[in-house]
């Protein structure tokens, strides 16, 4: 993988911009605090709960950021994604919150759960054989046949951009710059966005990511300062297996004060944590951010920090306890 | 069972003082709203999140005021009930913030789960056979041995007086007086103290009650103007198992609008939506008062309506699902 420039990146105008943009359509989603937490970790929690999000999840924003972006003509032929995740549904109900449609190419595999999401919301499937040259061939099948414009899950500058709004939205809910922010990194579009957002808006803030250990691709990276990709990851935080892209990878090298890992039992022991005590729903992927805080109280406490809940979305009937 | 007299009964001003006393020892629970369950009803829905209240329930606010009416003796020989629900946790947790002792009575058979959480918040727990007189026997004898002040679950005028706080609260988060609000009835604490706000800060706002058709003794009482005890009831709803008080009772009888069931079935189901589709977790007895919007479109179409989560504390390792 090669690393993009960076003087393609969103800048402070355009995450402005673009929060103007999808402001609207998005839901603003509260900050929460949790005094049982404040305890436990002795540092002040903002819990940003993205697992309210339309869809969800964070995806919403770049989602509907990169359909808001399209020209007439592209808005007729439509969007396109392979994902079996949190991408798929998000695109799925931006194309149609915002009059076009989405074709979406899932493993034939994927939860059955995750197709019945991706269906409600209007999404038109195709699946295909459960490994990325299948995928990635179907993907451009489509795209021929339908014209659609293809919306990469992360490695797309409008997505980083609308992803950039999460942690822009934060800073309009508190009242100050806070000492911390953790987001979870998967392919990195969050993460980049949040550190894009910090690096115009909040330097004071340091910028920390959180990443199960089955699937520390982007600690190595970040440790080894050269680009590694995720093999054959094996975490219940399934929005985490990705690696990072060619857009995402050079901010996060550049700007990112650290990174941490979880294992799968604190994961799951968060997750449980957090639906019993704040009761609110969040998937893995989400907890890991603040396994990150529980894990390292000598260095969290007495601080700010906010914490992005990234989504809920989780199968209810299969829970991992 | 005698209804009491009405003049006793807490009226505006004393509502207000109750809120003005516990308002910075609660938590102020947001109001909530969802895009979908708007569509699926017609209606304009404010969800009222007591199930992020402190102890996970609306019990707290009760709790909370029965406490700081307590007089200085009092306080130092500390507050006993009998409860093995949401009540036993809010006093125990009310206690030990309030700087005094809870002493609960609990049936040897109550759930693990419950028996933790009211250890968790330091309540001294005193087991008996799980039948009514053994519960009231070993009360009783509880009460004698330590001076501590009986509170009851519902039939106590500082109790019914903390939970009216709660529409008390709904109104001033809200800029508008709501066409119906809904609450779950079991004893009647929070239904009772709804109405009592209803009359005195918002009377153009209808009250319903909505009760497991599982557990209509409410129900049944209402509709023959005549009090009707609970016996035996079979409900998930664990919350709303119990007969109306005499206090509660004369209140419900004379002031409340109406009174609709809902089956096992569509609670258990209207509250895995609301975990699925709003991604918070609220427990059986909060999603019975939903499940009556739900059911009854026609009734609520177009009006804008108050739902009280009453709750969220559920066996996550147990799930009806």
């Amino acid at each position: 993988m090669k690393p993009e420039d960076k003087p393609l990146l969103p800048e402070g105008r355009e995450i402005q911009s673009a929060y103007m943009r999808i402001g609207s359509l998005i839901n603003q989603t509260p900050v929460m605090t949790s005094a049982t937490i404040d305890e436990q970790t002795g540092a002040t929690v903002f819990f940003k709960c993205e697992n309210f999000q339309k869809g969800g999840a964070f995806k919403y924003r770049g989602a509907t950021n990169a359909i808001l972006k399209l020209g007439k003509e592209e808005l007729v032929r439509g969007v396109c994604t392979h994902s079996s995740g949190n991408h798929a549904q998000a695109l799925a109900l931006a194309a149609k919150k915002n009059g076009t449609k989405a074709y979406i190419v899932m493993p034939e595999n994927a939860p059955l759960v995750k197709v019945n999401a991706v269906r409600d919301y209007g999404g038109q499937i195709t699946f295909c054989e459960p490994t990325l040259q299948a995928r990635e061939a179907t993907l451009e099948k489509l795209r021929q046949e339908t014209g659609a414009t293809f919306i990469h899950p992360y490695n797309n500058l409008d997505v980083i951009e609308g992803q950039a709004t999460c942690f822009y939205e934060i800073l309009g809910q508190l009242s100050f710059f806070p000492d911390y922010v953790i987001a979870p990194v998967g392919g990195g579009g969050l993460l980049s966005g949040t550190l894009l957002t910090a690096l115009e808006f909040s330097p004071s803030t340091k910028v920390i990511a959180a990443e199960p250990l089955n699937a520390n691709d982007a600690w190595q990276s970040f440790k080894q300062k050269r680009f590694v990709p995720s093999v054959q990851p094996n975490t219940i935080a399934d929005g985490l297996k990705t690696s990072l892209g060619s857009y995402t990878w050079p901010v996060i090298r550049d700007h990112l004060h650290d990174i941490f890992t979880v294992s799968e039992e604190k994961i799951v022991e968060t997750m449980f944590f957090v639906w019993e005590r704040m009761k609110i729903v969040i998937e893995p992927s989400a907890a890991v951010a603040l396994a990150v805080v529980l894990e390292n109280r000598k260095i969290f406490e007495d601080k700010k920090i906010a914490v992005i809940f990234s989504g809920g979305n989780t199968d209810l009937k299969n829970l991992p306890w």
